[in-house]
């Protein structure tokens, strides 16, 4: 099985393909400034990012794991994820509140696609 | 690769195949007043109706997540799972707590089974 | 698609195989008088021998979860983590905050790999 690793850095990359799968890390937004509706915009834009990369797409997610740091802003985290997904192509989730590396954090979401 | 979505909903889908592979949603328990023992079982029966409907079964399953909103309920979860889970086809596992998106919520739990 | 249980025990199995896939279940250290850098070092002492018994190695991961279960302790874990990984073949990884089922556990960590 060849294995394609996508925007490696210091601890880990970006995305990683394998078999017509692909692994896309944890992703936190890059102005943590921003609101919940902010923040996770901007991780769905560096999910999309990666998924391109990998020559996939939205519309190709098949799981979605996504950390709010607190649950209460998972009314905002979905506004920005329904205005995102593709409603025909919706991808299994779960949603769970956790603490993440920086306190001004409010979301993280890793996924897997399909090719 | 050809992808199949069962129970699309508003946000997500319950259950996706994908190359033999199913990714089952975080399932959570319907009625909220059961204790840790009843919302297990009641998790764990959803679990099965959605790997039925993708042709799959409760022996198949390759891993799972369980996350409980009281790390203490892990003994009551523990003994739903073990009555519920096929003991010559043991899943990998990870279990760890968080709050979920209700505060009556006591556990959820997400898998991936083969077909 | 042929299924391939490692170590299973009473609640899971160490590591899952399927059609050229490692479900590796999520791992704690043994000595959980260790700190962080010792407890990580136990649990990737741990993840090595599971993937090893699947035919894999670390240079074929995919996908990591790590828990942490003080977000301040992600430091020592990733020192202990960047001693082990390695690094032209990094996974994608998540480090979220979460207790763990016994409060002496500080770290657990689980991963998909290919073979």
């Amino acid at each position: 099985m060849q294995i394609t690793r996508h925007e490696p850095g210091k601890l880990f990359a970006g995305a990683v393909e394998a078999n017509g799968f692909v692994f896309v890390a944890g992703q936190v937004a890059d102005d943590l400034a921003q609101d919940i509706g902010g923040q996770t915009r901007q991780v769905l834009a560096r999910i999309d990012a990666l998924l391109a990369k990998a020559g996939s797409d939205k519309s190709r997610i098949l799981w979605a794991n996504v950390w709010v740091t607190d649950i209460r802003n998972r009314e905002g985290m979905n506004a920005a994820w329904t205005a995102w997904v593709d409603p025909r192509n919706l991808p299994a989730r779960a949603t769970v509140e956790a603490k993440l590396a920086d306190p001004r954090m409010l979301v993280e979401i890793a996924c897997v696609a399909a090719k």
